[in-house]
């Protein structure tokens, strides 16, 4: 079975190459496209970079840390090959995002093209150019545990000893993704709001005019945050909840025998093939809704992967229970789904009530925007637990040890088995949104723009649902690390009423806060120097915004790359050093208590800043339809503020707290030795 | 000892009688001022009225249900003697709340009246009115709790028995404290919110002006909400600490006998006797900085706090380490206000930074303030964290079973010795906010104003610092009544790792995120109403922006006393019914994981609140001293979003938590038979 799910690998693979080279066989269009798209690349790859230059520096010196620990406590080996699987994650996930990046600058540009003729063609692009990086990233995570778990079999360890020297591998993945996705999320928004404030607020040019000096750094900005940074978060995920099952697998092991253990490999790879299938479907015609397309897709994979998950599920585990608790994984991401449109779709009540709101002013808007984001995290929190206790109650039925716990584990599988399709979706965004940026600073026609505005308004779409899938996905596989944890630190007991238990608790809690706050200031700092870069070229050079000097874009794309990575680094630094002294000093015991609570704490702050960030975009959206005054009213200066705040939230907080949490439960898994 | 503390509450209601007299003999100023008085106290008066009806209402059901859980446990006698102390609870409650709007509203056009000649007269005014609230609410509450002991103890119930029966008076002035401060948080912020916006921000007039529909609901909101609110919110927390002690004392019987129990009323009796002395030191010349004066009646009020402490405790405790854990609290109050003064003090940093951040418009500064919000969590949990670990270190040094957590509820009671004049000084702030008002509408002389102005900015640094007390104080109680809990639940272990649990904390955490997001929408409905109406009645009469016909105060007062008494319910029904659904469905375990994480969630926002909204707040006044282009340029309009936006934070949302987050520890203490 477990070759099956490698074989299905590598083909997947195959199948992301043959994607590549049927877009690459599409147009690159005029000239003046391709200049643009020099320009993107060129920063995009500078900055990609630098950034992981830095990164490197901070593995290899983790890494040293890790193999210190484990030699330390006497076993040098094992340190060796767990710091050498740390690095191999480490390394597989900058991959991932680097393939993000590289396919989505080369897409963008072939979208935008495409446009120029047919609103099919650059649909089919776009999520394509989506599914090269959903499936490699995927096939990725399953080549790289895969791969570790035959070497280390042929190395003579036993299946039950393996699970644990791959916590290495679930670290050195977290990390990447954190960096990737602080950096690249600081850049990509410090260059948005950077470029909105002056240009549209201040200056009054659209957005993406080719006017603004800024506005190749906010293209770079798509690449480098959404797709690189996403890439790596959602690499971390599956390897990190792999990693997790594959644990709590172990002491299932007298039940299930080894098909416990390596069962959430081969569901991931069922999955991976549901979703080349799926990706396939998703032929939109001329006339159709972009959203019909994408969601035919989905349906298509969801369907064949809740199919396989039947049968792997009962010829693996023969429990039709388990199957169950699959189930209720694959509910939960739909209910997921649906919770994020109503909070953030412009026909709900949320939204209406922020643009509404904006009548009245700035204040008024982000006190709704706000409001919205906090009554949010309900629905979220009654899925969550709803999936969490039916998971664990089916397992528990089954009447194994532990079979509650996996239970939850299995719902986590079912919930991240359509990951690679979703992944696509994402991705589909910022290419489109890309694509509509060099659409519009090439001078394209109305009619072409038309087709880009379409495509970009359903990738906002299916960027927002995706962040909510995201995050449930998040708060189960953090559940599942840190179930895992305890198992590897032989704990059974987390007594909240122990007062350093307690204490612990209370910083993790105050660990999530404390980063997004640095994180948002992080934001606010890069901007600053943006706006203040657009301003004195505005003011060196009239002809600039006449139209008749060309801006200088460079500048502003080495200012953010400077900022962004100068930035990253503190918070980065303070996520992962807080929790190793809270192990440190305190313990297992209270550190698992940190952990739990800084997930919680995790959980719903990022869920507030996902939903508000895309609640108060589709408010101004809702005004730029035309309603409550329409473009360059009062109201909608308002939702433009809102929208500006939301910046930060829903693209650099929001999704570095996804990789935050699950970093808790890599790190302490990998360094438990530290914590007895 | 118990009779000292009794006869010290009835003679410093007595000084605070002869306060009111003393007050009450001074001038009430022109008849302008007289006519705005009447206004306000009429308003003040109506709202209060039907607030308490309201709240009337939910305490009756909430008794019956009370009794009517004892009662199905065959406890009839017990229940009724928790639901009338629940009642007596409420009751004290209201009553302290009136207090704190009686002599305020009587004590506004005093101060506004003598600033016309004398700084210093008008600065012992406000700082004794404030006082009145300070001493009869703890008075009150030591009177209830005493009184309670007594009639207990001439029942027939021994020592050990009757802080059990206590528990219901504790919740009924949680509920109180709940509602009181949501009806009056929402009033008074709906009020400032929604004169703001149309006056400052649309028609250009200044704060306070006549010419404003909503500046006399304005003005009643600072009494109803920042007095009346405030008043039942202290009283709670002197009541609940008291009585969580008192249960944790019955747990050190063996070691302390009586004293153990009776000790937290005791010393909070000399903490009484401390503030009396204080508040007649606070007196300030003629040409003082009036922070001094306020400064020098507070060190005298902790130092003889600090003495009383020593004598009390190596009298009634025998333990220098007894001793030391309360000295951690008090110094752990000294903590807050720096912490406090660093965040939202114009002179530091983060005050600094969200100004510069307003040169660049809206976004930028809301984004610095919530950066600036969520990072100052960090400094307020490491010195929870200290104090929590130190005086439980401390109080597990004595060797006694359960002495660390005595050694806490030490620190707690060290922490809250100084709350009358604490209080006092809180109160000071709304009372020179109005009269102030009261100056600006009667068109007083520039002199005068002058004179108001440096009392209401003391007044605004008094409000802040005392809520880094309140919020530091409440983390502590809460800490004190779950363990208050897990006694009287007959529990040892709260385990995260059962699922029940961490669920149940998820949920917990929320509830906060939840009850937040109700709150704040509350505020900017209710704020929209009173827009709406402002506008309508400058549009229907030209005369009033002319200054030739009166506005229609009453009008507006009307609409936001609906507005606030509607918007209330919901919040408040949820914060008690989501507690009591966990308790009963997931049993006394899982309710304690919720409270726990509830507290911390607690914790964490109401601090993010309190700060962001001080220093949005000082952000624009320090731009109005004249900085990055003053009064009126761009900067300053950003400014005055940031503050609006802070206003919910600091004076609705975040007071709204310190009270949730005890009620939470109240509410399961006096149901724990429901959840067993």
């Amino acid at each position: 079975m477990l070759l099956t799910s490698f074989i299905i690998s590598i083909v997947a693979l195959f199948f992301a190459g043959w994607l590549v080279f049927w877009i690459k066989k599409n147009d690159m269009g005029t000239a003046k496209m391709q200049e643009i798209y020099e320009a993107i690349k060129k920063g995009a790859n500078a900055f990609l970079k630098r950034q992981y230059q830095t990164i490197a520096i901070i593995t290899v010196v983790l890494a040293l840390v890790l193999y210190g620990v484990y030699a330390l406590n006497g076993k040098s080996l094992a340190g060796l090959q767990v710091s050498l699987a740390f690095i191999l994650g480490a390394i597989c996930s900058s991959v991932s995002g680097l393939i993000g990046m590289w396919i989505s600058v080369r897409s963008n540009i072939r979208t935008a093209s495409a446009a120029q003729t047919s609103f099919s063609k650059a649909l089919t692009i776009a999520l394509r150019a989506g599914a090269v990086s959903g499936i490699t990233i995927v096939a990725l995570s399953l080549i790289g545990i895969t791969g570790l778990y035959y070497i280390y079999g042929w190395m003579g360890y036993t299946a039950i000893e393996i699970p644990h020297l791959l916590v290495g591998f679930g670290f050195g993945a977290s990390l990447v993704a954190l960096f990737a996705q602080l950096g690249g999320g600081i850049y990509t928004k410090a260059a948005d709001v950077g470029a909105d404030l002056v240009g549209k607020v201040e200056a009054g040019i659209p957005e993406d005019d080719a006017r603004n000096p800024a506005v190749i750094a906010d293209l770079v900005g798509d690449n480098v945050g959404d797709c690189a940074g996403r890439g790596a978060d959602l690499f971390e995920s599956t390897a990190a909840e792999n990693i997790g099952a594959m644990i709590l697998g172990v002491a299932l092991y007298p039940y299930f025998g080894i098909n416990g253990i390596i069962f959430p490999l081969v569901i991931r790879g069922f999955g991976l093939l549901a979703a080349v299938v799926g990706v396939l479907f998703a032929k939109a015609k001329e006339t159709d809704e972009p959203l019909k397309a994408l969601n035919k897709g989905y349906f298509v994979t969801s369907l064949l992967a809740t199919i396989a998950f039947y049968f792997v599920t009962m010829e693996m585990l023969g429990s039709i229970l388990m199957f169950y608790a699959g189930l209720v994984g694959i509910v939960a991401s739909i209910a997921f789904v649906f919770i994020t449109q109503y909070y953030t779709e412009h026909k709900y009540r949320p939204v209406q009530d922020i643009a509404e709101a904006s009548k009245t002013g700035h204040a008024t808007n982000i006190i709704a925007g706000l409001s919205i984001g906090f009554e949010c995290t309900a629905a979220t929190v009654v899925t969550i637990s709803a999936a969490l206790l039916a998971s664990f109650k089916l397992g528990a039925m089954t009447g194994f040890e532990h079979g509650g716990l996996y239970g939850t584990a299995v719902a986590t599988m079912g919930m991240l088995s359509t990951a690679a399709y979703i992944l696509a979706m994402d991705t589909f965004g910022p290419i489109t949104d890309n694509a509509g940026g060099i659409a519009e600073m090439s001078g394209a026609s109305k009619e072409v723009r038309e087709r880009t505005d379409k495509l970009d308004s359903a990738g906002n779409t299916t960027k927002a649902l995706t962040k909510g899938y995201a995050m449930g996905s998040a708060a189960l596989a953090a559940f599942l690390l840190f179930s895992a944890f305890l198992t590897e630190a032989g704990m059974t007991i987390v007594d909240l009423a122990k007062v350093e238990v307690f204490v612990a608790a209370l910083i993790g809690a105050m660990l999530i806060f404390f980063f997004s706050g640095l994180t948002m200031r992080a934001v606010g700092k890069a901007a600053g120097k943006i706006v203040e870069e657009v301003r004195r070229q505005f003011k060196a050079d009239a002809g600039i915004m006449a139209g008749t000097s060309k801006p200088d874009y460079a500048t502003c794309v080495d200012i953010t790359t400077k900022a962004a990575l100068k930035e990253m680094i503190i918070p980065g630094l303070i996520a992962v050093i807080i929790p190793i002294v809270v192990g440190v000093t305190m313990k297992a015991e209270a550190l698992a208590g940190f952990i739990m609570i800084g997930t919680i704490a995790g959980v719903l702050l990022a869920t507030l800043m996902n939903n508000a960030g895309g609640a108060w975009d589709n408010a101004k959206k809702y005004i730029e339809m035309g309603n409550l005054g329409g473009k360059g009213g009062d109201a909608h200066k308002a939702a433009v503020t809102g929208d500006t705040v939301g910046d930060p939230f829903k693209d650099t907080v929001g999704p570095s707290l996804h990789v935050l949490v699950k970093l808790l439960g890599t790190l302490s898994l990998a360094l438990v030795a530290l914590f007895i």
